[in-house]
């Protein structure tokens, strides 16, 4: 099968054969993949990872030893790979399982590839109503969706999300179900549109000072603010917005060290709270039932053959989601959605 | 009378008018003031403070114009002086009002001096049974209570406080109450001996990494972590100490900006919560009821007449607390307790 490898900081094609699923494994088909950010923060060497990238995907099951009744049906998957039997995994838990792999970003090869492995009980089964343009979003959907699972969000929460990136415009969609209050702060008309559309309010700031202080201006400060900027910045912005014993949610993932001003977190007593994934189920049942609007955030589609390419353009200042479509015809050279 | 002015980096002791209480003022002849470490990074600028420092003191009121019931009483008093009219203060925490000043702080002359004035709704009356070098122990054990106000703190809940200075001893000594199991951490056999005396479970690592791998092997990771170290190093020795979804409480007031790994903290869903000054009431009822033994912490006691050898004291590395005892004779300089 054709798989992406990304080994020595470089992305290639390549021939590989094709999985086998273990005894309690699925093989699986993949139809689309999301190309993340951290896909290219593994690229320039983040956990080390070598093999086959992508961790946001739809697909059929192609076998399913242990669970025949699978095969055929399309399906998504939890990335974080539990053990099985640690005490996390045995509550339902498995991503802080202490021994996980993680699809496509550490220990387990991804969805850049026309099949991939998966344990059955980390498969989530699609419902019929959802299209794979919209499956491919319930990995980050699953994380947008994660604040909730972590705070007490409700209507009387003075909330905010700090970004018009595709993290921030999903997390704002997404969570103004339990806060319609909620307000969107960013930089691009364009982007914050797409939310907007969907009943979000959002604030526009040309710059992260002008942005805090029209929102200071009407809002005073926030009881939570989600900082999904995707830059080191966005925590000094975000403590700006955040009233004392607030909460600043973190949903950037920053590798390199980033600076804190201690003083402020422990004067103001604002509690920071870091958030990853989130519930796939949970994600999929916003899609079935027309929660969120995802397919704006998708900006491209790309062949497998043209990862590269893909890459590049998921790579580019602002780009939205670039998906990867396995049965596009080999021969295109990808090209924008629509 | 005489008083400490700390400015332009320098601390002197001049001669001063007695202040004037206002209409809702007390005015307060000092006996006993603690020297704190914020004390000493207010000399080196934070706050661009410029007056009397002082914020941990006890002493007699000798003027309260509008409650004159008060005089002669022996009282403490919350630093965080509220505006009294915003929802903040209506509420009755005025700890984060936005106009608020702070005693020996921001805004408000303190302690080091010999008298003060102080708002009487900021007055706490000290039982009979509570001594002078007890009470003057009431801000920093308010602050050392605080972890139990801000999380859910139970016989359940797996608690490190890393650190053995001043606030780490008082801090576990304190919150031992709500969590019997709770373990002190640091450096010094004879500083942790101070809360294993009074029945925290303590152990003693020659450096942070013998710390952390011995306490890892015989508790594994913590629930809730209080960083008390009062070093920037000190939060990534908690986060290697706290459970995916635990909770770091920031106790250390690092004023240059410290430096954190984000991703670490995003992708263990770490909280990491500030905390800062606490409930000056439940503190003198803590002394009361002689369910912390403070006057260990005391290490040396100064007249006001040696108050730059008080600061030189305290700022020996290691330093407990140094008293600056207003009633001592003006001859002596100083000297250790007991």
């Amino acid at each position: 099968m054709q798989a992406v490898i990304f080994e020595n900081g470089a992305a290639r094609l390549t021939e590989r054969p094709r999985p086998e699923p273990g005894p309690d494994e699925a093989l699986i088909r993949v139809r689309l993949a999301g190309v993340c950010n951290t896909d290219l923060e593994l690229l320039r060497g983040y956990m080390g990872f070598a093999g086959v990238p992508g961790h946001e995907f739809v697909g059929e099951v192609a076998a399913a030893p242990g669970r025949p009744e699978l095969v055929g049906r399309r399906v998504v998957a939890d990335i974080n790979l539990g053990c099985g039997v640690c005490p996390r995994c045995r509550r339902g838990d498995p991503r802080h399982c202490p021994d996980r792999t993680t699809l496509g970003i550490a220990g387990k090869d991804g969805a850049f590839a026309e099949y991939l492995t998966v344990p059955t009980r980390a498969i989530h089964v699609v419902p019929d109503t959802v299209g794979d343009l919209e499956a491919v979003f319930a990995e980050p959907l699953a994380a947008a969706l994660e604040p909730g699972q972590q705070l007490h969000l409700t209507a009387r929460t003075k909330a905010l999300v700090l970004g018009d990136g595709k993290l921030g415009i999903l997390t704002a969609c997404a969570l103004r179900h339990l806060v319609p209050g909620l307000v969107l702060g960013g930089k691009h008309a364009a982007k914050l549109a797409i939310a907007a559309t969907q009943g979000v309010t959002t604030r526009q700031g040309g710059t992260a000072e002008a942005l805090v202080q029209d929102l200071l201006q009407e809002y005073g400060r926030f009881d939570v603010v989600i900082e999904a900027t995707g830059r080191p910045q966005g925590l000094e912005t975000a403590l700006d917005l955040t009233r004392p014993e607030g909460t600043v949610v973190l949903k950037t993932t920053t590798f390199a060290p980033t600076s804190l001003n201690m003083a402020r977190v422990v004067v103001d007593e604002i509690s920071l709270v870091g958030s990853r994934c989130g519930d796939t189920a949970l994600a999929l049942a916003y899609l079935r039932d027309g929660l969120v609007d995802v397919t704006p955030l998708a900006e491209a589609t790309y062949p497998l053959a043209a990862f590269q390419a893909a890459l590049d353009h998921a790579s580019r200042p602002g780009a939205m989601k670039v998906i990867v479509d396995m049965d596009m015809e080999k021969s295109a050279s990808g090209g924008q959605r629509g």
